[in-house]
Protein backbone atom coordinates (compact mmCIF):
# COMPACT_ATOMS: atom_id res chain seq x y z
CA UNK A 1 0.00 0.00 0.00
CA UNK A 2 1.47 3.46 -1.02
CA UNK A 3 0.08 6.74 0.31
CA UNK A 4 0.10 8.91 -3.00
CA UNK A 5 -1.72 11.75 -1.64
CA UNK A 6 0.67 12.21 1.14
CA UNK A 7 2.64 16.01 -0.02
CA UNK A 8 6.48 15.96 -0.09
CA UNK A 9 6.39 18.31 2.66
CA UNK A 10 5.00 15.48 4.89
CA UNK A 11 7.81 12.69 3.74
CA UNK A 12 10.42 15.62 4.36
CA UNK A 13 9.50 15.49 7.57
CA UNK A 14 9.43 11.54 8.47
CA UNK A 15 12.94 10.67 8.42
CA UNK A 16 13.39 13.65 10.63
CA UNK A 17 11.20 12.09 13.14
CA UNK A 18 12.98 8.83 12.71
CA UNK A 19 16.31 10.54 13.54
CA UNK A 20 15.00 12.47 16.82
CA UNK A 21 13.08 9.07 17.87
CA UNK A 22 17.13 6.55 16.93
CA UNK A 23 18.55 9.57 19.14
CA UNK A 24 16.34 9.53 22.06
CA UNK A 25 16.22 5.53 22.15
CA UNK A 26 20.11 4.83 21.24
CA UNK A 27 21.44 7.72 23.21
CA UNK A 28 18.93 8.61 26.17
CA UNK A 29 17.47 5.19 26.27
CA UNK A 30 14.46 6.68 26.26
CA UNK A 31 11.43 4.40 25.71
CA UNK A 32 8.32 6.64 24.87
CA UNK A 33 8.03 10.44 23.46
CA UNK A 34 5.42 13.16 23.96
CA UNK A 35 4.20 15.08 20.57
CA UNK A 36 5.59 18.09 22.26
CA UNK A 37 9.64 16.60 22.86
CA UNK A 38 9.26 14.80 19.51
CA UNK A 39 8.19 18.28 17.77
CA UNK A 40 10.86 20.05 19.85
CA UNK A 41 13.61 17.90 18.67
CA UNK A 42 12.50 17.95 14.96
CA UNK A 43 12.31 21.77 14.95
CA UNK A 44 8.34 21.09 14.26
CA UNK A 45 5.24 22.25 15.90
CA UNK A 46 4.00 19.53 17.95
CA UNK A 47 0.36 19.56 16.25
CA UNK A 48 1.91 19.30 12.81
CA UNK A 49 3.89 16.09 14.52
CA UNK A 50 0.40 14.65 15.17
CA UNK A 51 -0.73 15.78 11.97
CA UNK A 52 1.79 14.14 9.63
CA UNK A 53 1.84 10.99 11.61
CA UNK A 54 -1.87 10.94 11.72
CA UNK A 55 -1.78 10.24 8.06
CA UNK A 56 -0.12 6.80 8.56
CA UNK A 57 -2.32 5.68 11.35
CA UNK A 58 -3.05 6.11 15.04
CA UNK A 59 0.45 5.66 17.01
CA UNK A 60 0.26 7.74 20.07
CA UNK A 61 -1.97 7.89 23.06
CA UNK A 62 -3.29 10.58 25.34
CA UNK A 63 -0.91 11.47 28.32
CA UNK A 64 1.55 8.38 27.29
CA UNK A 65 2.85 9.83 23.88
CA UNK A 66 4.48 7.40 21.09
CA UNK A 67 6.24 4.27 22.07
CA UNK A 68 9.44 4.90 20.30
CA UNK A 69 9.80 0.98 19.16
CA UNK A 70 6.42 0.67 17.99
CA UNK A 71 6.67 4.05 15.90
CA UNK A 72 10.42 3.95 14.53
CA UNK A 73 8.83 0.52 12.96
CA UNK A 74 6.26 2.12 11.80
CA UNK A 75 8.14 5.05 9.76
CA UNK A 76 10.81 2.43 8.58
CA UNK A 77 8.36 0.45 6.92
CA UNK A 78 6.67 3.55 5.67
CA UNK A 79 9.76 4.47 3.86
CA UNK A 80 10.71 1.54 2.89
CA UNK A 81 13.53 1.34 5.24
CA UNK A 82 12.51 -1.97 7.28
CA UNK A 83 14.50 -3.62 4.27
CA UNK A 84 18.60 -2.88 2.50
CA UNK A 85 18.22 -0.26 0.19
CA UNK A 86 21.14 -0.12 -1.95
CA UNK A 87 22.72 3.31 -3.51
CA UNK A 88 24.94 3.63 -6.44
CA UNK A 89 27.17 7.09 -6.91
CA UNK A 90 28.34 8.15 -10.20
CA UNK A 91 30.92 10.78 -10.78
CA UNK A 92 33.58 10.36 -8.16
CA UNK A 93 35.05 13.74 -8.12
CA UNK A 94 36.27 16.01 -4.72
CA UNK A 95 32.18 16.20 -3.65
CA UNK A 96 31.58 12.38 -5.52
CA UNK A 97 34.39 11.25 -2.80
CA UNK A 98 33.55 13.25 -0.18
CA UNK A 99 29.33 11.74 -0.41
CA UNK A 100 31.21 8.20 -0.46
CA UNK A 101 33.49 9.01 2.29
CA UNK A 102 29.97 10.08 4.60
CA UNK A 103 28.07 7.61 3.32
CA UNK A 104 29.79 4.30 4.61
CA UNK A 105 31.05 6.21 7.54
CA UNK A 106 27.74 6.35 8.25
CA UNK A 107 26.35 3.07 7.59
CA UNK A 108 29.19 1.99 9.85
CA UNK A 109 28.04 3.96 12.74
CA UNK A 110 24.62 3.13 12.60
CA UNK A 111 23.00 -0.35 11.46
CA UNK A 112 19.94 0.84 11.38
CA UNK A 113 21.15 3.24 8.71
CA UNK A 114 19.22 0.95 5.97
CA UNK A 115 20.42 3.24 2.34
CA UNK A 116 23.97 1.62 1.91
CA UNK A 117 26.28 3.08 -0.75
CA UNK A 118 27.55 -0.26 -2.35
CA UNK A 119 28.57 0.82 -5.86
CA UNK A 120 31.03 4.02 -6.96
CA UNK A 121 31.14 4.57 -10.95
CA UNK A 122 33.21 6.86 -12.77
CA UNK A 123 34.06 7.44 -16.64
CA UNK A 124 37.48 8.03 -15.92
CA UNK A 125 39.90 4.83 -16.70
CA UNK A 126 42.61 6.40 -14.44
CA UNK A 127 39.83 5.83 -11.37
CA UNK A 128 38.93 2.32 -12.08
CA UNK A 129 40.33 -0.17 -9.34
CA UNK A 130 40.98 2.93 -6.96
CA UNK A 131 38.99 2.28 -3.85
CA UNK A 132 36.82 4.81 -1.33
CA UNK A 133 37.45 2.57 1.88
CA UNK A 134 36.52 -0.30 0.91
CA UNK A 135 34.21 0.64 -2.12
CA UNK A 136 36.35 0.25 -5.48
CA UNK A 137 35.77 2.45 -8.58
CA UNK A 138 34.20 1.05 -11.17
CA UNK A 139 33.70 1.86 -15.39
CA UNK A 140 30.47 3.70 -16.10
CA UNK A 141 30.05 1.19 -18.77
CA UNK A 142 29.31 -1.41 -15.91
CA UNK A 143 26.80 0.39 -14.67
CA UNK A 144 23.88 -1.80 -16.31
CA UNK A 145 25.26 -5.18 -15.28
CA UNK A 146 25.89 -3.94 -11.39
CA UNK A 147 22.22 -2.30 -11.15
CA UNK A 148 21.29 -6.26 -12.00
CA UNK A 149 23.75 -7.56 -10.03
CA UNK A 150 23.72 -5.62 -6.65
CA UNK A 151 19.80 -4.59 -6.84
CA UNK A 152 20.89 -0.87 -7.02
CA UNK A 153 17.57 0.95 -6.75
CA UNK A 154 18.48 4.66 -6.04
CA UNK A 155 21.94 6.43 -7.84
CA UNK A 156 23.76 9.54 -6.48
CA UNK A 157 24.88 11.55 -9.20
CA UNK A 158 28.08 14.14 -8.45
CA UNK A 159 29.29 14.34 -12.27
CA UNK A 160 29.60 18.04 -13.83
CA UNK A 161 26.86 19.63 -15.10
CA UNK A 162 27.49 19.29 -18.95
CA UNK A 163 27.39 15.71 -18.19
CA UNK A 164 24.14 15.14 -15.77
CA UNK A 165 21.44 14.53 -18.45
CA UNK A 166 23.48 12.03 -20.40
CA UNK A 167 24.16 9.87 -16.97
CA UNK A 168 20.43 10.32 -16.26
CA UNK A 169 19.10 9.02 -19.15
CA UNK A 170 21.20 6.09 -18.85
CA UNK A 171 20.57 5.62 -14.98
CA UNK A 172 16.73 5.69 -15.87
CA UNK A 173 17.40 2.91 -18.73
CA UNK A 174 19.16 0.82 -16.20
CA UNK A 175 15.70 0.66 -14.07
CA UNK A 176 16.50 2.66 -11.25
CA UNK A 177 13.51 4.86 -10.40
CA UNK A 178 15.38 7.54 -7.49
CA UNK A 179 17.97 9.75 -8.00
CA UNK A 180 19.89 12.30 -5.90
CA UNK A 181 21.04 15.01 -7.83
CA UNK A 182 24.09 17.18 -6.78
CA UNK A 183 24.69 18.55 -10.60
CA UNK A 184 23.82 22.31 -10.70
CA UNK A 185 21.26 21.65 -13.27
CA UNK A 186 17.79 20.11 -13.92
CA UNK A 187 17.58 16.60 -14.88
CA UNK A 188 14.43 15.66 -17.43
CA UNK A 189 13.44 12.20 -16.45
CA UNK A 190 9.99 9.86 -17.12
CA UNK A 191 7.41 10.61 -14.41
CA UNK A 192 8.04 7.13 -12.81
CA UNK A 193 11.38 8.70 -12.02
CA UNK A 194 11.94 10.54 -8.74
CA UNK A 195 14.72 12.90 -8.87
CA UNK A 196 15.47 15.03 -5.07
CA UNK A 197 18.05 18.54 -6.27
CA UNK A 198 20.89 18.97 -3.72
CA UNK A 199 22.61 21.96 -4.65
CA UNK A 200 24.15 24.33 -2.52
CA UNK A 201 24.12 27.40 -4.45
CA UNK A 202 20.43 26.74 -4.62
CA UNK A 203 20.23 26.22 -0.74
CA UNK A 204 22.57 29.36 -0.13
CA UNK A 205 20.96 31.88 -2.86
CA UNK A 206 17.84 30.66 -0.83
CA UNK A 207 19.07 31.54 2.44
CA UNK A 208 19.83 35.25 1.22
CA UNK A 209 16.29 35.62 0.94
CA UNK A 210 16.10 35.05 5.10
CA UNK A 211 19.12 38.02 5.56
CA UNK A 212 18.30 41.54 6.87
CA UNK A 213 18.27 44.19 4.68
CA UNK B 1 10.56 45.57 3.12
CA UNK B 2 10.16 41.72 3.40
CA UNK B 3 7.65 39.74 2.95
CA UNK B 4 7.40 37.72 6.01
CA UNK B 5 4.05 35.98 4.95
CA UNK B 6 6.09 34.15 1.95
CA UNK B 7 5.46 30.75 2.53
CA UNK B 8 9.23 28.63 2.45
CA UNK B 9 7.90 26.91 -0.13
CA UNK B 10 7.67 30.05 -2.25
CA UNK B 11 11.10 31.23 -1.55
CA UNK B 12 12.46 27.80 -2.42
CA UNK B 13 11.55 27.91 -5.89
CA UNK B 14 12.58 31.81 -6.50
CA UNK B 15 16.66 30.64 -7.14
CA UNK B 16 15.33 27.64 -9.24
CA UNK B 17 13.42 30.41 -11.45
CA UNK B 18 16.65 32.75 -11.49
CA UNK B 19 18.94 29.89 -12.68
CA UNK B 20 16.42 28.73 -15.65
CA UNK B 21 16.56 32.73 -16.17
CA UNK B 22 19.75 32.82 -16.45
CA UNK B 23 20.18 29.95 -18.76
CA UNK B 24 17.73 30.78 -21.19
CA UNK B 25 19.32 34.25 -21.55
CA UNK B 26 23.26 33.92 -21.25
CA UNK B 27 22.88 30.75 -23.22
CA UNK B 28 20.45 30.58 -25.22
CA UNK B 29 19.76 34.71 -26.10
CA UNK B 30 16.42 35.11 -25.51
CA UNK B 31 15.01 37.97 -23.72
CA UNK B 32 11.54 36.86 -22.78
CA UNK B 33 10.12 33.34 -21.38
CA UNK B 34 6.25 32.36 -20.56
CA UNK B 35 5.56 31.11 -17.61
CA UNK B 36 4.58 27.74 -19.39
CA UNK B 37 8.10 27.78 -20.75
CA UNK B 38 9.34 29.25 -17.51
CA UNK B 39 7.54 26.61 -15.52
CA UNK B 40 8.48 23.55 -17.97
CA UNK B 41 12.19 24.52 -17.09
CA UNK B 42 11.91 25.22 -13.22
CA UNK B 43 10.17 21.51 -13.13
CA UNK B 44 6.84 23.40 -11.73
CA UNK B 45 3.35 23.75 -13.16
CA UNK B 46 2.76 27.49 -15.02
CA UNK B 47 -0.14 27.89 -12.87
CA UNK B 48 2.43 28.08 -9.82
CA UNK B 49 4.87 29.61 -11.61
CA UNK B 50 2.40 32.91 -11.81
CA UNK B 51 1.16 32.38 -8.07
CA UNK B 52 4.64 32.38 -7.08
CA UNK B 53 5.42 35.60 -8.94
CA UNK B 54 2.49 37.19 -8.04
CA UNK B 55 3.40 37.20 -4.46
CA UNK B 56 5.81 39.92 -5.20
CA UNK B 57 4.46 41.86 -7.96
CA UNK B 58 3.27 42.07 -11.89
CA UNK B 59 5.74 40.74 -13.73
CA UNK B 60 4.45 39.52 -17.08
CA UNK B 61 2.15 40.35 -19.95
CA UNK B 62 -0.69 38.50 -21.66
CA UNK B 63 0.66 36.66 -24.05
CA UNK B 64 4.10 37.97 -24.06
CA UNK B 65 5.33 36.78 -21.25
CA UNK B 66 8.36 37.57 -18.33
CA UNK B 67 10.51 40.06 -19.83
CA UNK B 68 13.63 38.15 -18.56
CA UNK B 69 16.29 41.00 -17.36
CA UNK B 70 13.84 42.57 -15.66
CA UNK B 71 12.50 39.24 -13.73
CA UNK B 72 15.97 38.33 -13.03
CA UNK B 73 16.74 41.85 -11.44
CA UNK B 74 13.69 41.73 -9.52
CA UNK B 75 14.29 37.78 -8.62
CA UNK B 76 17.48 38.99 -7.28
CA UNK B 77 16.43 42.05 -5.57
CA UNK B 78 14.06 40.30 -3.78
CA UNK B 79 16.63 37.32 -2.57
CA UNK B 80 18.63 39.79 -1.38
CA UNK B 81 20.99 38.93 -4.63
CA UNK B 82 21.32 42.59 -5.56
CA UNK B 83 24.64 42.78 -4.06
CA UNK B 84 27.51 40.08 -3.15
CA UNK B 85 26.94 38.33 -0.17
CA UNK B 86 29.90 36.67 1.90
CA UNK B 87 30.06 33.43 2.81
CA UNK B 88 32.37 31.65 5.04
CA UNK B 89 32.54 27.66 5.47
CA UNK B 90 33.79 26.16 9.04
CA UNK B 91 35.21 22.51 8.70
CA UNK B 92 37.89 21.33 5.64
CA UNK B 93 37.43 17.80 5.96
CA UNK B 94 36.78 16.05 2.93
CA UNK B 95 33.25 17.02 2.50
CA UNK B 96 34.39 21.32 3.67
CA UNK B 97 36.51 20.61 0.70
CA UNK B 98 34.42 19.66 -1.78
CA UNK B 99 32.12 21.90 -0.99
CA UNK B 100 34.52 24.97 -1.32
CA UNK B 101 36.58 23.99 -4.42
CA UNK B 102 32.30 23.86 -5.99
CA UNK B 103 31.93 27.33 -4.89
CA UNK B 104 34.57 28.83 -5.40
CA UNK B 105 34.28 27.24 -9.44
CA UNK B 106 30.93 28.63 -9.67
CA UNK B 107 31.74 32.00 -8.83
CA UNK B 108 34.26 32.47 -10.80
CA UNK B 109 31.87 30.97 -13.55
CA UNK B 110 29.60 33.37 -13.50
CA UNK B 111 29.44 36.60 -11.90
CA UNK B 112 25.62 36.75 -11.28
CA UNK B 113 26.82 33.63 -8.62
CA UNK B 114 26.57 36.46 -5.37
CA UNK B 115 26.43 33.90 -2.65
CA UNK B 116 30.94 34.54 -2.76
CA UNK B 117 33.14 32.08 -0.20
CA UNK B 118 35.76 34.30 0.96
CA UNK B 119 36.68 32.55 4.02
CA UNK B 120 38.07 28.83 5.30
CA UNK B 121 38.07 27.97 9.17
CA UNK B 122 39.66 24.77 10.50
CA UNK B 123 40.29 24.03 14.11
CA UNK B 124 43.21 21.75 13.50
CA UNK B 125 46.43 23.90 13.64
CA UNK B 126 47.57 21.36 10.57
CA UNK B 127 45.69 22.88 8.01
CA UNK B 128 45.90 26.78 9.07
CA UNK B 129 47.46 28.15 5.90
CA UNK B 130 46.92 25.84 3.89
CA UNK B 131 44.91 26.87 0.39
CA UNK B 132 41.60 25.21 -1.46
CA UNK B 133 42.41 27.38 -4.61
CA UNK B 134 43.14 30.88 -3.42
CA UNK B 135 41.44 30.57 -0.11
CA UNK B 136 43.60 30.14 2.97
CA UNK B 137 42.40 27.74 5.72
CA UNK B 138 41.94 30.15 9.35
CA UNK B 139 42.17 28.91 12.21
CA UNK B 140 39.01 28.90 14.08
CA UNK B 141 39.59 31.20 16.72
CA UNK B 142 39.61 34.43 13.94
CA UNK B 143 35.62 33.20 13.04
CA UNK B 144 34.38 36.65 14.86
CA UNK B 145 37.32 39.04 13.67
CA UNK B 146 36.98 37.84 9.82
CA UNK B 147 33.25 38.15 10.51
CA UNK B 148 33.57 41.43 11.07
CA UNK B 149 36.49 42.50 8.69
CA UNK B 150 34.90 40.49 5.67
CA UNK B 151 31.70 41.18 6.29
CA UNK B 152 30.14 37.23 6.50
CA UNK B 153 26.78 37.49 6.41
CA UNK B 154 26.45 33.35 6.31
CA UNK B 155 28.46 30.15 7.58
CA UNK B 156 28.56 26.23 5.74
CA UNK B 157 28.79 24.45 8.07
CA UNK B 158 30.81 21.25 7.58
CA UNK B 159 32.15 19.81 10.91
CA UNK B 160 31.41 16.27 12.76
CA UNK B 161 27.64 16.37 14.52
CA UNK B 162 28.90 16.26 17.69
CA UNK B 163 30.99 19.98 17.07
CA UNK B 164 28.23 21.30 15.27
CA UNK B 165 26.04 22.57 18.13
CA UNK B 166 29.46 24.30 19.73
CA UNK B 167 29.99 25.00 16.59
CA UNK B 168 26.59 26.90 15.78
CA UNK B 169 26.76 28.69 19.45
CA UNK B 170 29.94 30.67 17.89
CA UNK B 171 28.43 31.45 14.98
CA UNK B 172 25.50 33.02 16.27
CA UNK B 173 26.96 34.91 18.78
CA UNK B 174 29.49 36.53 15.63
CA UNK B 175 26.33 38.12 14.82
CA UNK B 176 25.63 35.71 11.80
CA UNK B 177 22.02 35.02 10.91
CA UNK B 178 22.03 32.39 8.26
CA UNK B 179 23.70 29.11 8.63
CA UNK B 180 23.70 26.00 6.20
CA UNK B 181 24.59 22.83 7.98
CA UNK B 182 25.86 20.20 6.79
CA UNK B 183 26.09 17.94 9.81
CA UNK B 184 23.86 15.30 10.17
CA UNK B 185 22.20 16.80 13.51
CA UNK B 186 19.52 19.18 14.30
CA UNK B 187 21.21 22.50 15.55
CA UNK B 188 19.54 24.60 18.16
CA UNK B 189 19.25 28.45 17.78
CA UNK B 190 17.48 31.48 18.03
CA UNK B 191 14.62 32.90 16.46
CA UNK B 192 16.29 35.27 14.35
CA UNK B 193 19.00 32.69 13.05
CA UNK B 194 17.70 31.07 9.78
CA UNK B 195 19.03 27.26 9.64
CA UNK B 196 19.02 25.49 6.60
CA UNK B 197 19.86 21.55 6.42
CA UNK B 198 21.31 20.16 3.92
CA UNK B 199 21.69 16.50 4.68
CA UNK B 200 22.45 13.73 2.36
CA UNK B 201 21.11 10.70 4.51
CA UNK B 202 18.18 12.40 5.15
CA UNK B 203 17.32 12.75 1.44
CA UNK B 204 18.60 9.56 0.75
CA UNK B 205 15.76 8.41 3.22
CA UNK B 206 13.41 10.56 2.00
CA UNK B 207 13.85 9.44 -1.42
CA UNK B 208 13.28 5.44 -0.58
CA UNK B 209 9.47 6.02 0.19
CA UNK B 210 9.12 6.66 -3.80
CA UNK B 211 10.12 3.67 -4.20
CA UNK B 212 8.48 0.61 -5.15
CA UNK B 213 7.65 -1.97 -2.84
Amino acid sequence: MRWSKISDAVVRRLPVYLRVLEIASREEGKISLSSQELGERAGVASALVRKDLAWFGEFGKQGVGYRISYLQEELRRILNLDREVRVGLIGVGSLGHALARYNIARSLDNEAYRTRLVALFDNDAAKWGEHVDHLEILPMDSLEDKVQELGLEMIIVTVPAQYAQAVANRIVKSGIRAILNFAPTKLVVPPEVRVSNSDVSLELQRLAYYLKV
